[in-house]
Formats: structure tokens, C-alpha cells, sequence
């Protein structure tokens, strides 16, 4: 696997402009005055299906020649992913088959089979969710397609970046959450490519801090299976390989924020930008409001990842 | 009181143009597909102090001679009415009194606090809110604020749907919630004036229904002290004197939703267009969901009231 090009990113953008939203930049007074700066907010929660994963996805699936996608499309996911697949697959007119663990929320559940997809419940642990995609694989002829470790999933997140960049060009800093890394690599590379002159800073969990520890010591690590849980379900993973090559090479610093801090900042986007964000897209915000000198006088982007989130059951 | 002119509507405008934001009108290719037409939703969740009520009273706050407003401000509410009125004296540079009863919403108080009022706490009923407020007028010689029954009020509130018709100015409907009919009357108003073609009608939840009752019998009627509690804390209030009389005279229907109706298309509107609005912004989509075959093929515009919800206490 290679590092996407510019061109790679550029083709995708042009590749999925049919097939997802140019989601709206906002900025919100309260924020600004409250770091004294100005702050760019990039709406991927108003993404089809929600969430940023869908331009990644809709990259793959559209660069997938017609011939060989005919069998449809299969993925073993708990959140995001599995719903921008089944979207995906159901835009171009293909079967997709989903693989979630039995405890994945309803709501998500409840989208995917929205969607038309084949739906699969197994047991909720990595193992069973290979296994039972593996063998639907084996059996349909279905492509898989993996959550972040692609270079095709990061060109195709990476048009988030692209559109905001091209919105507000001055940036300072871009600031974006880091869990498997699809998101962050996406977005670390175009910045690189258009906006060098821009910092980017990615934000994890305290509690699932391995791309910070792959970070600071220049070897990537694996989460460890006792990890502490974090309420950001979807940056509970490990970092892919060329997420991190990426990451490495090109990204600025990672720094973390503890569960409170993320839970405060996703109530601070709700009651007072009136945006429903899901908890991994707080992330970045619980930073930007603990680290508010930094942003003091400078023009920051932060990606809202996604707006995904069962409102029956919140963290506050 | 007489019913507001259009050059009171667009004096008033002009008037509150720097203090209010002009909010985004937006669209869900979701609710589109559902009703099959085109919805356009005025966002005054988006609004300064989460709501459309910061309009009127910025117009009366600003239409008030500046040596006659040096005491400030007074009212009584337990809403979004009380942020308005500490806000917009805050803005003028004046004071205010609020007057709110104790079992308001913690997440109000301190939004009133916040804005610098000068806040009493009273006993939860109408009679006690009134006395302490009464009381305070006579003491600074501050200027009391109605909530709703008001040209003034009525004026500034009118100016959301001048902003919706402006945008989109070829409306078959325009729907918006009546409780004292501050909103309402405005909406009905300008409606009439600017787009006389375009039907407005006004969404009531069931449990609170004397809009609606009043608008059957064409005689104004109060809401019977021991009424059904409504999840729209906003619209549980008798209609307004000068607001039924526009209403009676320009509005088309009035019609009303279960509680069920509401909460579910609250919980539609935060999990499917990703946006916070309070129960009482509810109510009209509630009906558009309700009678989705009245706006098949048709463009309606909704507005949504306000986004001030204690998110720690939903109704779902």
C-alpha cells in the first residue's frame, strides 16, 4: 500500500461529488469569543449516513469497476462504516452485507437494514466478526472493504479536509480526531499537499492513547486488550500501518483528552452551537477548549467526524 | 393595542438588525423524500439566546427611548423569554430583573445569570411571578416586558418569517407552533402582508389545545387551570387578546399534535438532521409528519422556534 498522491485525493473528490454532501462550514460567536480566535467548524455529522466515513467509502465502491463490484460489497463493522457501506453499495445498485457484533447500538442497526443491506449479528469480539465476514465473502464473491487501512478509504476522507481548506485558506492549525486513523491520515496528508504552512493536531482519547504512544516513540502500537473504554466508541481501535506512516511523517503533534473533558465538550456543541455531534467529533473540541492559549489570534479548522448517536442513552 | 403594520414590521427589522442573527434556512433531502416536496426550515435554534423570542424583544428593548429605558428592563418567565429580555438589556447596556419561578430549568437560570440580569427566584405559580415582579417595577422603575401580548412583540417575532419568505418567497404553507401566539401572530402577519397567496397554519400541542379552540368557536379561549401538562413547555400558555385577533382574522387552520407526535419528531429532527430544537420547535414538524400528504409536491416553510433544551432531561 502506497501513500496517496495528491492526484489520488483530487480524483476522489471529483470521483464522489455525486454521491455526498459539500457539508457547510459554521463558525459559532460563543466558541470564538471564548478562544479569542477564529474557528472553523467542517459539518461531516451533516454527511449522508452522518458521518465522514461515507466519502472514503463512496471513493472505494466508485472505483471499483463496474464488472468486479457485481457481487456487492461486505464489511464487519460496529458504527459508521458498516452504515456508509450499506449507502454506498445501495447507490450503485449492489448488494452490500454487514457484519455487526449483537451489542452495536440499535439506532445504527436499526440504519443499516434502512439501507437494504444484508444484515449478519455475531458475537460482539473481533474474532467472530473476521470470521463471519470472511465466510460471506468466500461465499457471495462480495469485495471487502476495510474500515481505514486503504489508501482509497484516505483519499476519499480526505476530501473533507480538501473542502474545507479550500473554504477558509489561511488556517493556522486543522484539528481532527485520530482512532484507526482514516479520518486523521486523510486529512494530515491533503493539509500537507495544499496547506503546508498549517499545523495539524490530532486529538485522542487518554483512555485509548495508542496512536499518541506510536507518536512519541516513532514505533506504531497496538491498543492493548484491557484498554480503558472510552465513551468515543468510534476512535476505540488500533491505528492502521499507513495511518501511522502517514501520521508520522507529516502530522504535527497528537495530544489527549480525558473522558470528562470530551463529554463536556460534546454538551457544549449540543446546548450551545445546537448541533448534535457524536462523542468521537467532540474529541477535537474538548482540545481546542482545554488548550484555548494555543488558538489565542489564529485561524483553526476542526472536523466534526460525525452526528451519529443514540439520543435514548447519553453520556450527560 | 393595534395590529402592527408591514412598515412596523420592516421598522422593526431594520431596527434589530445588529443585535439578532439572520439564521441560515436550510434543507433535508431526508424530510423531502418523506413528504415528497420541498421543506424549508427557518433555524431560530440558531438564534442569540437559542431563540426566536430575542427578535421581539429586541425590538421593544431598541424602540424604547434611551432616557426612558436607563432603569432597565423587568419581566416574569420561565423561558426563553427571560434570556431574551437579560440578553437584550445587556446589549443596550441597561439592566434587567427577571422574575423566575424556582422549579425553571437550571440550564435557564444560569443562561439568565450569565447574561448579568438580576434574577428572583419566586414560588411556581402565576400569581407569585407576577407579585415579585410588580413589585420590582415599582421599586427601580424599570420597564416590565410582556412576553407576547404586545404589537411591539409581536413585530420583532414577525421579522423570522420575513427572513423565510425573503429566501423563499414562493411558499404554499408556512407552519409555525402557537402557544401565547407571540410567534404566531407575527408569522400570520407578515405572511399576509408579503405573501398573501401562502397558507399559514399553526401547529398546537393537544393537551393545551385553546388556540385551537379558540379558533373553532372564533372566541377567544383561556386554558382551564388544571390542563394536561405538555412536553412544549413554551406553548403552555393561553392565547394572547391581540395575537387572536390577528390569528382569528389571517391564519388558515390551527391544528394539533399527541405528545407522542411531538417527541418523536423531536427525536426525527436531533437523529436524522443532526440539530437541537426544543420541544415547542417540535410541534410543526410533528404535523408536517402528521399530514404529509397536505404537502406532497408542494414547498413549505416551517419555523423552528428555539433550541433550548436541558439535555440532561429529555423526553426520550
Amino acid at each position: 500500500m502506497s501513500i496517496p498522491s495528491l492526484s489520488d485525493i483530487k480524483r476522489a473528490h471529483t470521483r464522489i461529488y455525486p454521491y455526498v454532501v459539500n457539508t457547510p462550514v459554521i463558525t459559532s460567536r460563543t466558541i470564538n469569543e471564548l478562544v479569542d480566535g477564529e474557528v472553523f467548524f467542517k459539518c461531516e455529522n451533516l454527511q449522508k449516513v452522518g458521518a465522514v466515513e461515507m466519502r472514503g467509502v463512496a471513493n472505494y465502491v466508485f472505483s471499483t469497476r463496474s464488472d468486479l463490484r457485481k457481487n456487492g460489497f461486505a464489511t464487519h463493522s460496529s458504527g459508521n462504516h458498516a452504515q456508509a457501506v450499506a449507502k454506498a453499495a445501495a447507490l450503485a445498485g449492489v448488494k452490500a452485507y454487514i457484519v455487526m457484533p449483537q451489542d452495536a447500538p440499535p439506532v445504527k442497526i436499526a440504519a443499516v437494514r434502512g439501507y437494504g443491506a444484508e444484515l449478519t449479528l455475531c458475537e460482539p469480539n473481533e474474532a467472530a466478526r473476521k470470521e463471519a465476514c470472511d465466510k460471506i465473502v468466500k461465499e457471495t464473491g462480495a469485495i471487502q472493504i476495510h474500515g481505514y487501512d486503504d489508501p482509497i478509504i484516505i483519499a476519499g476522507n480526505a476530501t473533507a479536509g480538501k473542502e474545507l481548506i479550500e473554504e477558509e485558506p489561511d488556517l493556522d492549525f486543522v484539528l481532527c480526531p485520530v482512532g484507526g486513523g482514516g479520518m486523521a491520515a486523510g486529512t494530515t496528508l491533503i493539509t500537507h499537499y495544499v496547506s503546508p504552512s498549517t499545523k495539524v493536531i490530532l486529538a485522542e482519547p487518554e483512555n485509548v492513547n495508542d496512536a499518541y504512544l506510536s507518536f512519541q516513540s516513532g514505533e506504531r502500537q497496538t491498543l492493548p486488550v484491557d484498554h480503558k473504554p472510552t465513551v468515543a466508541d468510534g476512535l476505540q481501535i488500533s491505528i492502521g500501518e499507513l495511518n501511522f506512516e502517514i501520521i508520522k511523517k507529516y502530522a504535527d503533534s497528537i495530544e489527549t483528552v480525558s473522558e470528562e473533558e470530551i463529554i463536556s465538550a460534546m454538551r457544549f456543541v449540543w446546548e450551545r452551537m445546537k448541533m448534535v455531534i457524536e462523542p468521537s467529533a467532540a474529541v477535537p473540541v474538548a482540545l481546542l477548549l482545554k488548550n484555548k492559549e494555543q488558538f489565542t489570534g489564529k485561524k483553526t479548522g476542526v472536523i466534526l467526524v460525525g452526528g451519529n448517536v443514540q439520543v435514548d442513552n447519553l453520556p450527560f
